[in-house]
């Protein structure tokens, strides 16, 4: 990676230069030109991807819940989204990316394009155009909301997503950013998270368990002896769909990380890491299932890929191909065992959001301090080799810092934020309300009107 | 731009001498070479993008109409999507690009590949493959079809769709893409359209128009005093769905239409103004709606992202990363209005074709004769700065006139050939047809058989 | 291609020496860099767009079964997808592309990224990354077995996924992808086989058509006097959703065998008979569909499109434009005359493996036989010229060795593997299973457990 930036730095001279520099001795764009379109043509493409993931939590997200709250569920995702996009153009960005200090950065909000590139030097060696790398960003900020919205699904206002989207994105998310990638204290200790298992992920998953602590669980979750109730989703053809979404979106935000397509073919090395690793989690929790429930069961191996993939995000680019597949197994073991377990506990987390990113989240940042190898450490230039490979507990020790500090941040702020809120407006919609379904409720329409007519009108015979 | 076209120019050179000069003195390809490949991976990103679309639109429109019309409506899309494909190849790209007139082009039919180079000279400067030029266009096209054969959703006999879709991509969307960007008089007056607010959004809306005119609405829009009534959608899922795989596609519809990735990573400018006011779009219909319903509506929020999708289409680049915030919300509230209004003057347009890419579409063409800046417009080399950056009314009226002759020439075509057809054979189902749906009526099985039982024996029950 | 070769060696080459040369004299990478790094771009876009076809086949498969089946039919791509990746890796590519005899690589297993490169000759002059080209074949692979699977549907046990899964992925799709490209015997006669229509899509189709004889056709398909019965898919607007995303994704398969976007823009003008014939094939089997049935029917249009992609597949990059409108449209037409003539005798295949991928694949094989120019064949450096274009019977007659050489292998493999789990334990569910649906047989819940409730309690009272 080091030498990458080296003449990444030359990248970003010839782009400020480019009307005078592009044309070579003999009329034709330069090397360096070249390079800088090639690695914002590479970046450009794993954004999209990127940003296809909201797709995949749309559908993932409204697959898993009940037909009265799909369109909510899957329309909230719009708006999440564009939340997001503006927030991060105004205010994100610059304090995730822009110059300051090593809590947060204070420079570059409503990012004005490429123009701006002094107040980021973070990207000042990456050879790919500022836009660029705001958009990248920014589908991973998305990716990062998403997740914490998971925890409030089939009971929380719709005002709640939006405010907490837009605190969300204004400090929680861009802050923990900057701790890791933009110049922070946890990337100056030489935290290992290639494209934010504990950044992204655990995030993401600790502001969806607040909300699940605080928005309790879904009417009828829990019996009167407190025993949890099987609530299946409405759509697994959806679901799966958005899994698949999900892992191929996945190849934007792992590789992508790469910032390039150049060099020895690193980006491929990553692809291959993450992609192992999301089929051993699935097999491996589909396995698990079939053995502890005596059938597979389906949902279980989607957020097995899931949760290899969310394991895999912080190491893919540290570790072997045959540890990743232990990576990725481990993941979907853990996260069918977690996610029951706190479904006993009595935490209603109807997309298993915590288990799915925040436990696998912190099993990805930790398998880092176990499996980096030294070559793959040096070649990134990220921190040192894992226990396993001779690294002692030094660099496992930073990765367990980096998981409490970031857990702790954002627990106490989302704690304090959608505390606050259900103190002063409530954050969860009436029981009659919930009874009815949050698309009629919040929205006023059913998503599925004629289908839902058939189930209502079965429910009243039935109950006749 | 022109001075992208003048190191374009070497690499069209490049390619028809490929295999003499194709190395360097040393043995490697030149840097020519390297830029024509780097440019038509691009383009091709770009075109798989916007040829996703189709995927957008059919799951969209699907899922806005009713249960009994959605196989109806999802099959139609693949066939119209296979009729642009073969028109385009035999007659549309050559009507639209092809060396010609200033009316249309009049070379280029049964396109044969890049050895027929010699009759594109409007493309002679692009620096990209001709065959890539050649798809992604073609997707331009099926999206403007597409739009088209929105406004007649739920009553138009197939064969409408296979006659008219014909007509329009023979010679209705290549006359009006060859005015602006064929080389014809609308593109010699300077105006502004980058990726096609008029060309192929209000041409295709403008269609649209038609289309709901002659048809008449729907059976039961309208009650006996003429008071519309709402016709939901049956899956706001697959609406949520196609609008995030549209808003995805459109980043292949505008960055895409700069043809590079080089230079100063203008197309990652064009990315976020087109990214920020989808945003702004989305979030400001949804408040509206809020405001004006009592509840927030997610098929208008859709629909405003939408909106402001198309009006950011002929303007992204030309205009300041705030004027696209401005842009994208005043076209999220403006299509919210006027798509209540149509629906109460009488005008049933089932998907509201034209309020989102006929009224945002005008709005887009105007927003660049008020927001593009000087610098913008002289970096693409199109047009002037608008009347709020010291253009005066000069280049307004080169986009209102470009509106208007768009306007008029799409909407008396267009009303000629279903005029005609509507004479001769009719374009509507029965009304029992109508009553039982497309999907049985003009193709023979339900598109959910299942569960169209059920609604056929409720409704039987209910009747009973 | 010999010349791309040529200078692919040079690529490889340099990739090795990364460290060392990739500064040019004046600091800049230098040419050979920059290539290999677009062509590695370019295969992982086009590897995206393969591996997207996995919610292609997931959604075409599962929108045409039934609903008690959907989930499990869903699913079960994620877990054969899981199993490709983790097969793929250890066993699958070694015997595909290991360096080995005419029969079958015998190197390269447990696939340790770009530094195994000394184990695949078959890629040394690539110029691509090997391990992009293990990502794009994985894709390739997963394809193939997502095929013939299609032949299990709404019948098999999960466990003959699973095993079934491992043997394809290991021994059977390698052998034959390893005669026609990975140096085998096949490749070396100069067979003309671009991107797999009898590799992929032949292979797919026969292990299919053994499953479905095997398994026997599902409970009520034929009635006492052995005629068919329809069994509808239960949503048509997944299932057009799977077939556009397949048409997308073979924009990967097709042009990004090409392995790069330099040159003349080849890839464009393989993406442009792909997309030709594609759009011919939906067209004539919609048109088809109409006078024989006397009503356009979706599912034939859509298989339609799916069969002309198949068979343009193998002969793409050898054929005129002209000419793969023609490949495109036959193939519609004979995949609707075949599946209507195979339901009738008694084949009973839910999905139509083995007429849209079989017979199809097996029309694409020869077509190049047929339509092959001698131009194309000359660039592309494979086989010869067709019949129509002067080139005699000797390349049809290697097409026809390779469609009966594969067809045999595969068929007699999978008829031993399938047969033994036939007579070990079984290949299909009960029949109580069967009629409950495989989503609780398989899995213990249902896909969609609220539209079942009403099902199952309509289906109560129609019986009551």
């Amino acid at each position: 990676m080091k030498r990458k930036w080296l003449f990444g730095l030359l990248g970003v001279v010839a782009v400020l230069a480019f009307p005078m520099s592009a044309f070579a001795a003999d009329g034709e764009v330069t090397n360096t030109v070249l390079e800088v379109g090639l690695n914002s043509l590479f970046v450009f493409l794993a954004a999209m991807l990127v940003f296809f993931m909201q797709a995949g939590f749309a559908l993932l997200e409204a697959g898993t819940v009940r037909m009265k709250n799909a369109g909510h569920v899957a329309g909230k995702t719009v708006l999440t989204l564009g939340i997001t996009v503006i927030v991060w153009w105004a205010f994100g960005f610059g304090f995730a990316f822009g110059d300051g200090n090593s809590f947060l950065g204070t420079t570059g909000f409503l990012f004005g394009g490429d123009g701006a590139i002094g107040s980021f030097s973070v990207f000042s060696e990456v050879g790919v155009s500022l836009n660029l790398m705001f958009l990248f960003q920014m589908a991973f900020a998305a990716v990062s909301l998403a997740i914490a919205c998971g925890g409030m699904a089939e009971r929380a206002k719709l005002s709640v997503y939006i405010i907490f989207g837009v605190i969300f994105t204004i400090v929680i998310y861009p802050i923990v950013a900057h701790w890791v990638w933009g110049g922070g204290w946890l990337g100056n200790l030489g935290m290992q998270d290639y494209a934010g298992s504990t950044v992204v992920h655990l995030t993401g998953a600790t502001a969806a368990l607040v909300a699940a602590l605080l928005l309790k669980p879904r009417l009828g979750k829990y019996n009167k002896e407190g025993k949890p109730n099987s609530i299946p989703g409405h759509n697994q053809v959806l679901t799966v769909l958005g899994v698949i979404i999900l892992w191929i979106g996945w190849f934007g935000f792992n590789p992508g990380s790469a910032l390039t397509p150049l060099g020895d073919g690193f980006f491929g090395y990553v692809l291959m890491t993450t992609n192992l690793a999301a089929a051993a989690g699935g097999v491996a929790a589909l396995l698990i299932s079939w053995m502890i429930l005596g059938k597979s069961d389906i949902p279980s191996m989607l957020n097995g890929v899931l949760a290899a993939l969310v394991a895999i995000t912080g190491s893919c680019a540290f570790v072997d191909p045959w540890a990743s597949v232990v990576i990725g197994a481990v993941a979907g073991v853990l996260t069918f065992f977690t996610a029951r377990w706190f479904e006993r506990s009595g935490l209603d987390d109807p997309i298993c959001a915590f288990s799915v990113h925040g436990i696998a989240g912190v099993w990805g940042a930790i398998s880092t301090g176990l499996f980096a190898t030294p070559e793959l450490a040096e070649k990134t230039g990220v921190g040192k080799a894992g226990l396993f490979y001779g690294g002692g507990f030094e660099q496992l020790g930073v990765q367990v810092l980096g998981v409490i500090g970031t857990f702790a941040f954002v627990f106490v702020l989302s704690f304090l934020v959608m505390g606050a809120m259900k103190y002063l407006t409530g954050l969860r919609v009436t029981e009659e309300e919930e009874m009815m379904g949050l698309d009629i409720s919040e929205h006023g329409t059913y998503g599925y009107p004629e289908q839902m007519s058939l189930l209502n009108s079965s429910a009243k015979n039935t109950s006749v």
